[in-house]
This record gives structure tokens, C-alpha cells and sequence, in this order.
């Protein structure tokens, strides 16, 4: 069975705490998300013609697989379709299908619209016949639904017969306040689906840890469309994520939501992350960087001997892969697998194995960690092994960061950054200045001027990410742990430094990357 | 009904890609977790004398409520209780409580172990009989049970009954690989537990994002035992996170398992993941920083009126605290109420409140926000106010990190960063400098060292965190965001800086830290 599946990650992601999207970052997203063949895109909500003018951009997209919805209040109490001035500017939303929001728990009726549960159904009815007769095929949220339902199931019902009735095409049922367990959503789901068919929806939130649980207890109660946001961004703890349920409801139940674009998965969750400018959470389930990594020695050991021992699924199916950490605890067997790839033909019971294991071990020690910065573990092994080439030697460093002014303010406007740094390669010396945005930037514009005249080759790579962690503890004096991102244009990696100075740790980092690359390339 | 608490952050915890714990951590979060009144913690795997020595350390320290508890492994296939060197370092654990995994899938005893599946069960048998022969509570940790027992449910069974048999006093189903939904856990429980009666547990992995739906799954199958981790740290995706499922099964289904001990979950899930070393995810359900805030205009408009409105239980029950966010989405009511705290006699519809949203929509803009940076934000609205004092000038203001060898190496050890800073007051100027580890730690100390003669106040506080997040987009040129916590020992406040410059984004955060406490102390 095909399972429709609505993504608000432009509306509900954006009311994250953490989270707010340009117009451009929108338009990339809705790109992605027609990629990956969601069924309906909610684009944003409508208050002002500003937003309307964001329809008109986004609806020149040329869209293969998903449609784009506008989201917008009921009338309030006493408002008619004719007074409404927001009505008029969502019915003229160039979208053929919009969502309006209208409560169903009387709660809600009487302490946040203090009116009365007839007035509340008026509006409904008015507000979806309205849209109706505008040319919308209109979807109709009605928020808190689990809790209206819990406290008077007849009205609950009668609101949803209001909006059907007015011409609803679909009933989504909201459980607002995210505190509803699985097995009520289901009951509740269940009978609304023996009365109203094939036209219900489910919006669930994360405040339980549950949202998918209780999405998928919707499903199996005959609800035709599933929505969530990518990576469950939303407010307070999230909305129901995407990425989880849609390979759960094609790979565990056998529907169909996006079919073969599944393994676009990892790729467009990474994506969308980015462009919301949001770290990516690596523990996800499915998507995540963690999500078929292996750490404990017995784990690694058991997926070599075959995957399904210790993977539930296999990473491809959703576009991501099988990750062995090398660390103290993985073992003997996957450290032979990774010197296979340099020495190949390396005994695998060589000694060489075991003082590897014990340089990444000295290194842990010190703080350090591989699982995100495979290129400086290749170096840590390579030095090791004794086959780690020296590409120069650092003779003088300096970095500063100065403004000397009169003007009190309270930023430091023409504050700048400049690093100097001189080598030697073999016996000839080279020193190098440069200025750049921040201490970090200066020293990878001042590194690249300095080794370019002796390796051209380095003007081929640059930096496409930089990523700090500081460990708690002891304040400015913690230690700073950075991973630089670097890339070729053909291939990406990763390097580590460690210190209690961010100038340090992140020396450190460039200096790896640019040592693997020169070394590659020999 | 009384359910057990069974923590094992100290073992699958450390299974996470991203954890590792000292010895020193460990101790600290096996008192924390007995203050929060957990049954037994899993205080690691014994491998060695050295685990054997750590538990020797652990039995001296007062436990009032919780238990500890070593894990292991059962006998490998040949091997007796008598050859098994492994086994008897367990045996010799000083805990009364073990815990011992053992196969229950065919396909596992035939893959990984290689072995018949009759060997398996005497493994089982032996390994108990003789823990228990040793005085032990032994609790059997059933691995892959849920896949063994899809595959095959007469031989899962037959394990659990050879264990149980052979003295095992809790029978724990483990969902090892985390691929099952809620449904099959709590159907498979409900057969276990209908065969064995009140002696079994339940252990999940998050890789569905479901670990606490599938746990409350069984625990409504009549399973006595939940096992989990704190914020589900844990291999993979993690395991069943407790801060989620302790409140669940006591607030939402009426089981105890903590007592009035709740209230202290949020401070204890802060103090072990900070203690841990590890980022807290302020999307936690019950216990982050977000699971109780609101963004929206319409969420903060109902939760004035009445928090039920939009919060499912009281954040009070877990320690945790309600929080509005101001933003230019919150509105002039939220704006109004943060104004009431500084200007008592303000009037709502004061002019002032629409400036002070302006202003801070105007930071927004610029890249800054406050919801973790609350007291950068108080000087945002007094300065829109026309109510921020100017403390001093910068006159001069330089950072420096340099090393001057001539000693090839990859790091740069001999590394060090000074700040020199001048400042005036009134017309009399000062200039301080002192070195620190790395720039941020310079630049602190230099700044206090030139206040203190002015403000020797400035004594009692210091920082006791500091935080970096790079935007992703132009690698080092990206722009940086800066949070730090500070402290007089009375209270604790947070301010942001923000900037392409690491230097001028953290000087930001500090001047704004020491403005605040200037201001608060007048």
C-alpha cells in the first residue's frame, strides 16, 4: 500500500529553538526533499503577502514528485470568510492544496479562543468551505486531537465530520502536546478511520521519545499519511523524523512511502542538516554516522563474520555504510583489515598489528579520537609502520590577533587576524604571512602561501569545514579537540589535533591534511 | 507496582563511538545515579584485575539505594567452569550481583560462537550453576532474544529455562541488533512472562529510534526489569534512554521506580552527561533545555493562559523549567513579561516593548541568539532601554600564539598564548597581560587582571564553560558562535559572542560575562 508522506520541516523545523532557515536555504530544501519524493511539501505558513511572494518563487521550481502546501489558521471567533483578511491571503497562496489548523479539544476551545464549542465548529466549517470554493483541495490538522479525544471523543469526532463535511480532502490527526503513548494514538486512529476511511492523516511530536512509535501505531491503524520533519527538527523536543519512519514503514512493514529513492536517505538527511546549518546528530537512527558503526571488539567481530549478526538491516538499503572504529577496543582483526590497505601483503598476524593498536591506544590516551578523521589515523599508522614521509619542518610560528583603537564599542570591528609561518624543505627555507577572518583562517592561508612553493600541488585543496568541541571541565584551559574537512574536488577527509590551545589542535589538524594529501599524491 | 532500574551507562555508555570514561568519572556517576535512586548500576565489564580493582574501589563508596553490579561473559564453547580463567576473575568480583550474556538465536550459536546448539545451553548452565555455587546473584542477559525468538521461539525459550534453571535470577531480553518494533517485543514479553512470571527484564537498542516504546512495550507485558542508559548513550544509535522512560513509567502509567526521586532527573541526567564529557542534547525529552520552551507566538500565547495548553506534564515533576524564548517570533506579550522584571511599572503597551524586539531582531540577524545566552540578552534589551552602563573602554587589545624552534616534530609543544589588554575608566588607563592555554584563557585573564584594579569585585567569578559552534558554509572563514558560562559561586549566567573571528566572537561573550556581573552587583 502507498502511505503518503508530508514533510513540515519548513514550518515545524523552524520553530526549533535552534533553527531558522533563509529563503534561499527553502528553496534548496524543498529541491532535496522533491529528490527524495516526499508526497507533500509544507512549505510555510502564511501571514503576510511576503509570504506569498516565497509561493510564487518556490512554485517556479520544477517539481516531479511532491506538491506544495500552504499552512494557515481557521477564522477566529466571530471572523467570517469574507472579514478574514488572512483567509483571503492564503486562499490567493498559488498552491493547490493548503492546511488549515482548527482545535478539537474543548479545552483548548474554551481557555486559549474563550468561545463556545458551536462557534469553534462555524469556523471550521466556514473556513474549509471557503477554500474549497476558492479551488484548494484543503487538509484540516485538528490540533490536540488526542487529548480532545481523551476528554470527549463525541466532540473530537464531530469536529472532524465539520470539516469533512465542509469538503476536507484529508483529516490529520494532531497529537499537539506530544504526550500521548502509541497504543492511545492507535485506538484513537483506529476508530476514526472506521468512520471517516481512507482520508486520515498523523502528526505526532517527540515529547515522550515516541513520536515514530506512535506515528507507526497510527499506520497500522489504517492512516493514509504520515507526517514529520527531517531529523524530527522541531519545537520543544521535535516532531516525528522522517528519516527513521520512512525506512521503518518500507523496509520493517512493507509499505511503500518513496520507494527506490530510499537510498537517497543518509545523502539527503546530511543535506538538509547543512543547510539548516544544524550539526548533524551522528546517533540517528538509519542516517547517522553511528547508526552501523562498530566500537566493541566482540561487535566488529561478530559483522565480519556476518553483518546481520550484529546490523538489523543492511546500511546500503538507506544509502549509508558500515563503519569499523578502529580504537583500543577493536581489536587485532580490524586493525589487519586496515593495514591490508596499504600493505597488502602484510601478515595479518604480524607484529606490526599490535604496535599500531598500541599507537592509536597512546594517542586515545592523550585525548584523541579517529572515528570522524580517518586521515590522521592513516598518519598515526604510518608513522607507526616507519613509512610516514616528513614534507617539511616548522621553523617559526606566530599568530596574532590585534585592534588598537580609541573608539569604546562593543564589538571589535577592525579586529584581524594574521599568521606567520616559515619552513624548510630539505635545506631550503621559505617564510610566508598572511591575513585572514579569525586566527584559523590566517595560519591555513599562511601554511598553503609557504608549502605552495614547494608543492604546487597544494593549491589543489581546500578547507570545506572546521569543527571545534571543547571538553568540559576546566573552562578556556579544557581541552579543544578540531576536525578539519578538506577536499580535492575528487575526495573528501578528515584530520584531528588535540590540545589545550585552539591554535595548537588546530595546527595540528591542518598540518595532517596537508600531509595526506602530499602524501597521496606521491 | 515497583519496577527495577538497571543503569548500564558505564558499560554499553561506553560502547558509544563518542564516550569514554576515566576511572574517576566512573566513580562520580555511580554516585550520582544512586542519589537518583536507580536499582542497580552496571559498573562495567570485567576483563581484567584492573576491572577487578576498580569494583574493589566502587564497594567502598555508600551506596543508600542502588546496587552495582559486573558484567561478563558465559563459557566458550569446551571450555568449564574450571579451565575458564575469565569466569573465575568474575566469580571473584567483589559484587553480590552478576550479570552474564549467552546466545539465545540459532543463527548467532552457529555463526559467531560456531557451535551446536546443545553446547550453547551447557555453557549457559555451567556458566550459572557455578556463579551461583560462588554465592553470586546471578541475572542472565539473553542476547538477540527477539530474533532468536522470531526464528525459533522453542530454542529461545529453552535458553531462557536452561538459565533460570540453573539459578539465573532475572532473565533479561535483549533486543541486541535494535530492529524490532514495539508490537513484537511486547507480544514475545508477554509469553516470557506468562511462562516464567515476575523475574524478567527488558534491554533495547535505539536503531528504530523506538528503545522506549519497545521497553514500556514489555514492561506492559508484565516485565519487572528495564535496563538502560542515561540520555541512551550507548553503540550504534544507543540504548533505551532512562531520562525518557523513568517519567513515562511513573508519570503517564502509575508505576514507581524512582519515587519522589524524580524531581532530581534532570540535575543528575546534566551532571553525568557533562561528567561524561559529552554534549547534552537539549532536545531531551523531560530533561532538555528545550523539552519545556516555546518559540511560537500562538505556543507562548496558550501556555500564558494555561500550560496545560501546550505541555503535556508539569516540568516541575522532572526538575526542569519552563522557558520562553524571545525572539522576533515570540511577540510583544513574551517581550512585555521579560520587561516586567527590570521595569516592575513598565506599561505593556509601552513603545519600549516594540524597540527592544527590534533590537534583538536585529541581532538575530546578525547570526546571534539567546536561548542559551540569557544574560548577553538582558544587555541587548537595556541597551535598546537606554539602561547599559559603559564599565570601560578598549584601548588596546592584542593576542598573540608563536613558538620559536628550530626542533622539527608534529606538534607544537612548546606553544604559548599571551594577551596584552588596555583599558580605560573614566580618564585613568590600565594595561595588563598575562599568558594562558590557548588565546580564549589569555584574553580571560588579561581582562580580569586590568579590571580588578577598577572592579575588584571581578574576583569572585570565573568561567566554568566555554562553547564553540562553527556555521557551517566557508570552512575557517565560516562564522563562529561563542557561549560562556560563568559563575560567582551564588549563580550562573551565559553570554554569546558572535563573529568570523574566534578571537572577537569569545572576547564578545567575555565582555558581555563581566558586564553582566558588573551590573547585577550595583
Amino acid at each position: 500500500m502507498k502511505l503518503e508522506i508530508y514533510d513540515t520541516t519548513l514550518r515545524e523545523g523552524e520553530q526549533s529553538a535552534s533553527v531558522s532557515f533563509t529563503r534561499e536555504d527553502k528553496l534548496k530544501i524543498i529541491k532535496a526533499l522533491d529528490a527524495l519524493g516526499v508526497s507533500y511539501i509544507e512549505a510555510g505558513m502564511i501571514n503576510s503577502p511576503e509570504d506569498i511572494a516565497f509561493f510564487e518563487k518556490a512554485s517556479l521550481l520544477p517539481l516531479e514528485n511532491s506538491r506544495l502546501v500552504a499552512f494557515g489558521a481557521t477564522l477566529r471567533p466571530g471572523e467570517t470568510a469574507k472579514s478574514s483578511r488572512s483567509l483571503s491571503l492564503l486562499a490567493s497562496t498559488p498552491t493547490d492544496t493548503v492546511c488549515v489548523f482548527g482545535k478539537s479539544w474543548e479545552y483548548q476551545v474554551e481557555t486559549v479562543l474563550r468561545t463556545t464549542k458551536d462557534e469553534n465548529l462555524r469556523m471550521i466549517a466556514d473556513t474549509v468551505d471557503h477554500l474549497v470554493s476558492e479551488g484548494k483541495r484543503v487538509f484540516f490538522d485538528a490540533e490536540h486531537f488526542f487529548d480532545g479525544y481523551s476528554d470527549d471523543p463525541t466532540y473530537a469526532m464531530k469536529v472532524l465530520e465539520t470539516a469533512k463535511n465542509a469538503g476536507a480532502e484529508r483529516l490529520i490527526l494532531c497529537d499537539t502536546n506530544g504526550g500521548m503513548l502509541p497504543d492511545i494514538i492507535g485506538m484513537a486512529s483506529a476508530a476514526v478511520t472506521a468512520r471517516f476511511g481512507q482520508c486520515i492523516g498523523i502528526h505526532c511530536h517527540n515529547d515522550l521519545g515516541m513520536a515514530e512509535a506512535c506515528s507507526v501505531s497510527a499506520v497500522l491503524s489504517g492512516v493514509l499519511q504520515v507526517q514529520g520533519t527531517v531529523s524530527g527538527i522541531g519545537e520543544r523536543c521535535g516532531n516525528a523524523n522522517l528519516n527513521t519512519l520512512i525506512p521503518i514503514l518500507q523496509l520493517k512493514l512493507g509499505f511503500d512511502c518513496i520507494g527506490e529513492r530510499l537510498s537517497f536517505l543518509t545523502e539527503t538527511a546530511r543535506y538538509i542538516n547543512e543547510t539548516a546549518n544544524r550539526p548533524f546528530d551522528e546517533k540517528e537512527p538509519f542516517v547517522g554516522g553511528y547508526a552501523f558503526t562498530h566500537k566493541a571488539g566482540m561487535h566488529i567481530d561478530g559483522v565480519m563474520k556476518s553483518p546481520r549478526t550484529f546490523e538489523h538491516i543492511s546500511p546500503e538499503a538507506v544509502g549509508n555504510l558500515r563503519n569499523i572504529v578502529i580504537s583500543s577496543l577493536s581489536g587485532r582483526s580490524a586493525m589487519a583489515d586496515k593495514l591490508a590497505t596499504i600493505l597488502p601483503d602484510l601478515d595479518r598476524n604480524s607484529d606490526k598489528v599490535q604496535s599500531c593498536l598500541e599507537a592509536v591506544r597512546a594517542k586515545e590516551n592523550a585525548g584523541y579520537t579517529y572515528e570522524d578523521a580517518e586521515a590522521s589515523l592513516m598518519l598515526v599508522i604510518k608513522e607507526a609502520l616507519g613509512m610516514r614521509k616528513n614534507y617539511f619542518d616548522l621553523l617559526n610560528f606566530k599568530v596574532i590577533t590585534d585592534e588598537d583603537t580609541r573608539v569604546a564599542g562593543q564589538n571589535l570591528d577592525n579586529m584581524r587576524s594574521s599568521a606567520m609561518i616559515k619552513i624548510a624543505v630539505d635545506s631550503r627555507e621559505e617564510l610566508a604571512a598572511a591575513e585572514g577572518n579569525g586566527p584559523v583562517n590566517a595560519m591555513d592561508k599562511a601554511l598553503r602561501k609557504v608549502l605552495s612553493a614547494f608543492y604546487p600541488i597544494i593549491d589543489n585543496m581546500k578547507l570545506t569545514d572546521f569543527k571545534v568541541r571543547v571538553s568540559s571541565g576546566g573552562a578556556t584551559a579544557s581541552v579543544v579537540r578540531v576536525v578539519i574537512e578538506s577536499t580535492d574536488s575528487k575526495s573528501v577527509w578528515r584530520t584531528v589535533g588535540v590540545s589545550t590551545d585552539i591554535i595548537n589542535a588546530s595546527w595540528q589538524a591542518l598540518r595532517d591534511s596537508v600531509e595526506y594529501m602530499l602524501d597521496r599524491n606521491e
